[in-house]
């Protein structure tokens, strides 16, 4: 958190004490009191800068013709929303995001830097923090632990001890981010470094327990594990409470559990500990439904009580973060990041102040996100040369076998696989896809010139035609290719590489449609709306084709995760996250 | 908070799973579960070295022949206490505190090093903290901001923003000690500076808000002060916990609130920001009551729910501090800091755990503190000659009046002045105490050699005969003397400034009782049992010698402080706090 000089804390207390007029006073609302969990009648709010200044009954001495002044009798006041778990380092840019937030009163954002992280290292979070910076609304980034199963990647990006201990020391900078359990309990010594180096900086770090419980959730506790976004039953919620973790419940793209998890509200313990976050939301469900604000509005919906609620998204967080003298409440010192909303059940700001500024009334941004110049070196991310031939995606075996023993990524849903060992047979040297078993290639390459590749084999997935390649694959800095047909691969393949990075539909030879993401082949430049309409466009084009999951860019891009079981894919091969190993293709 | 290894937290993680055995376990307890205030029954609680490894129920793999066990069946576990505000840098050396934190239960403590502080400035704080090192109990530390109405302590002892930046980047500090909220809104420049490079630093600003309300209380927090200690309402602290601030009930030696506060515990409102702490315990209090121990047991004992007792005293205060992630709950990861206690409502423990080991048990002490060797220097704190006399305390007055208006300061309870303007006769070119007024000379006295001194009048003491001095005046590195003649009063300085500091009362031309202070004239090395029979020894002689308030030891220090209102004194003279500024003895 930046400092505030000796002069500008002076010049709040004046305000305080009605010896120098605010710069902006909101008048008359009843107050969310996020400390004692109650509402609080008539107060009125004193700004100076982006700080409060004064919540009170006594204030009339510091109004003067030069405050800018809100009535918000008969309204409620709440904190301005704090998304402590998310992922906005690709597909969007920064200054599209945050119109969004503004307009919904998130003024704050805690987010993962895995994407960029993996992608370039060090330098792409660095580049991220400073797209991040000087926005009208907080952004904070935890640091990549850069947990891969790509060897490449792990070479190229992994974070070092000595650049996590210069990140540890921005402002900017919360914490370590997820920290993928089956990593830490396997002893991955980068990643055990990186915690310690973080805990010894106070600062903390969020961990990733999915699906963990009993010793092998305490093991990973142990290790300096400070949270999790993870749980998806109340169960889960109250075994990871009663373990001293910070909970966020999650309720974004991937998953939403808020629903389910409701019933956790009933249970009589101490929420304080307890926060909901998006864990990342794609660009349609942000046009559609907005961004913390429908996350609070559901959390209420389903009888989270409104006070609760609101301390869910504000200070549970805050404090989590060790921010809670500066943001998460309305109080004096705290930056004025304040919401005006209609009444206490009723999540739709007509007002909304971040930074002591009113950045959104009535739902219309009045102060736009800072369009960030991303440097040319982020938008060169591949190097690879765009000289794919079919023969590229050739598999070959060896000896004159006629049929071998193969691993096959089985897809079972739109997230898990597991190894499927099919019996294939060799034709002309070669194995095939085979589209009446739905046997299809899939190939990981390598983003740099002369780079390394891997094609193997998936099964499941309903692709009928064509090919389809994304360069957004999570915790890999590889791009990912899928195909019915070697010609379609490489012309997908080629065509991201063109375009700088992004998803491309390739069938008969030509490109259905495309969406470019041209920085570090994450992040696209065009407007939220646009980014949408492609996504969607792209997802209609795979359907089209016979793809059977709803998002073929999500079950493309986990396709390299060591976070979701239990077949992977990298530019090395074929890693089993059970046996933690690469294994072979074909079966000896 | 010191950084764990990678190799020790993996060590943890194998306890965890069951893989590799536990040095301690303590089975079968039931847990107050602070993180969601519950107590959750039956639970066997595994630790590896300083640590906790896992809390559960599938704990055998790790208990082998080499784990020591302690069967706490029946029993019932809570964290180590926490005091979050106290001063244990002066009167007892940190071995003895440390020995009566350990046989009732107080595994950590956050102390303020005001004392120390005043006297020997930045070096005097790294000495105490130096001290504080490798015990068998926790001990952090605040920088004091050296908040002081005497010049001379100003210009040796106040912290610069320099040495702050220092002092915070030790893991010992955990934030700028108690600024008085006075200071603050008078815009006390380095205060202020010392303030923001605190915030800076992420850590906390501790406040001192005793009687502030309204603007001035919130223009006080505005400036970034993030708790207060001194409420002696409910109202009051409902005001502080609306206003942000982490409030902590005071149940020490100076006061003792919790028992008119206690109705704070039937508002229905969130008390995660809420703690009790001792602000300080005297000798014969602590050998009497004990320290946290006493404090837990009387708030349970005034209706406090037992587990939010807990919580005031342990993860609450945790929080605070951002030590969360490492004590003030019984969890995998934390610092295995327990107590073992017969049931809820008995704060009496069997078992002392702190840091892995057992400390005490059945209130002895098993692992002494380590005992401290104090630097020379530290006992040549005064270095002012002793070779004061009668005629040094002479108050001539000019010219030839033979009466003057004085300003003396009236004593109206223990702790509070007025200015008292009264007529004195000028007596052979001089002001003479006059006892039949009850009229008494007070001097403060430089400690350095040809240092400053101030000779002035104080009223309503009932001293009818001697002289006592101390070296412990608070908020100044002056030695105060206060005596019914010149002769008695030379002869108690003398003494004082031999023994190196302390207390003297001086009578007759001979010593009475003295407590000597040689550490920084401050402390003393004696045991905790020899400092308080001196002390008690010392608060008889002066009653016997007709003093009125039971402590002449506090009163006398408080003399000194910009802390408490109205008139003060230090070697440059008397100080009005109203006027915030030196008035003279003799009205013109």
């Amino acid at each position: 958190m930046k400092a505030d000089s000796r002069e500008k804390r002076y010049g709040l207390m004046k305000v305080a004490l009605g010896e120098a007029e605010a710069d902006l006073a909101i008048i008359g609302g009843d107050i969310v009191n996020v400390y004692t969990a109650e509402v609080v009648k008539n107060l009125t709010v004193l700004i100076k800068g982006d700080r409060i200044a004064y919540v009170g009954e006594l204030a009339d001495k510091a109004i003067t013709s030069h405050t800018e002044v809100i009535d918000a009798k008969g309204k409620v006041l709440i904190p301005g929303f704090i998304d402590g778990h998310t992922h906005i380092d690709s597909h969007y840019s920064i200054s599209e995001l945050v119109k969004f937030a503004i307009k919904g009163g998130t003024t704050t954002i805690v987010t993962e830097t895995s994407d960029i992280g993996c992608v370039l290292g060090y330098e792409g979070v660095m580049q991220f923090i400073r797209s991040a910076r000087n926005q009208p609304v907080k952004i904070f980034t935890t640091v990549p632990p850069v947990i891969t199963i790509s060897p490449v990647t792990e070479k190229n990006s992994g974070i070092t001890v000595s650049q996590v201990r210069k990140l540890l020391k921005l402002g900017d900078v919360v914490g370590l981010g997820e920290a993928y359990w089956a990593a830490v309990l396997n002893g991955n010594d980068r990643v055990l470094e990186l915690i310690a180096e973080t805990i010894k900086a106070g600062k903390r770090v969020e961990g990733h327990s999915s699906g963990a419980n009993g010793n092998k959730l305490q093991a990973y506790i142990s290790a300096g594990i400070s949270s999790c976004h993870e749980p998806i039953t109340a169960e889960e919620i109250l075994e990871r409470l009663r373990l001293g973790l910070f909970v966020l419940i999650r309720e974004g793209e991937v998953r939403r559990e808020l629903e389910t998890v409701a019933k956790i509200k009933d249970e009589k313990i101490d929420f304080s500990r307890l926060a909901v976050s998006s864990d990342g939301l794609g660009a349609e469900d942000i046009i559609s439904y907005g961004y913390m604000d429908f996350i609070v509005q559901k959390a209420i919906d389903l009888g989270f009580a409104p006070v609760l609620a609101v301390q869910m998204t504000t200070l549970n967080v805050a404090r989590h973060f060790n921010l809670g003298d500066h943001i998460g409440g309305i109080a004096p010192g705290r930056y004025a990041d304040i919401l005006v909303i209609p009444d206490l059940k009723t999540i739709k700001a007509d007002y909304v102040i971040s930074n002591g500024r009113v950045v959104a009334k009535d739902g219309e941004v009045v102060v736009p996100p800072r369009k960030h110049r991303y440097p040319g070196s982020l938008r060169q991310s591949i190097t690879r040369k765009s000289n794919f031939t079919a023969r590229d995606f050739a598999v070959p075996v060896a000896g004159s076998r006629s049929k071998v023993k193969v691993r096959v990524i089985g897809q079972i849903t739109e997230l898990l696989t597991r190894e499927a060992v099919m019996d294939m047979p060799v034709i002309d040297g070669e194995l095939k896809c085979d589209l009446n078993q739905d046997i299809l290639k899939v190939a990981a390459i390598e983003r740099s010139e002369r780079g390394k590749s891997f094609t193997g084999f998936i099964r499941g997935t309903g692709l009928k035609k064509g090919a389809i390649a994304v360069s957004t694959s999570w915790d890999c800095s590889d791009i990912i290719v899928l195909g019915t047909g070697d010609a379609d691969m490489a012309g997908a393949i080629n065509r991201v590489i063109e375009t700088g990075g992004g998803v491309v539909v390739f069938a008969d030879g030509k490109i259905l449609i495309e969406l470019s993401l041209p920085v570090a082949g994450l992040t696209s430049l065009e407007p939220m709306e646009v980014i949408a309409a492609k996504q969607q466009a792209v997802r209609k084009a795979a359907t089209d084709l016979g793809f059977k999951f709803p998002d073929i860019c999500l079950t493309m891009a986990v396709l390299t995760t060591p976070a979701i079981p239990h077949l992977r894919i990298c530019e090395s091969g074929l890693f089993n996250l059970r046996q933690n190993g690469f294994v072979s293709l074909i079966m000896e």
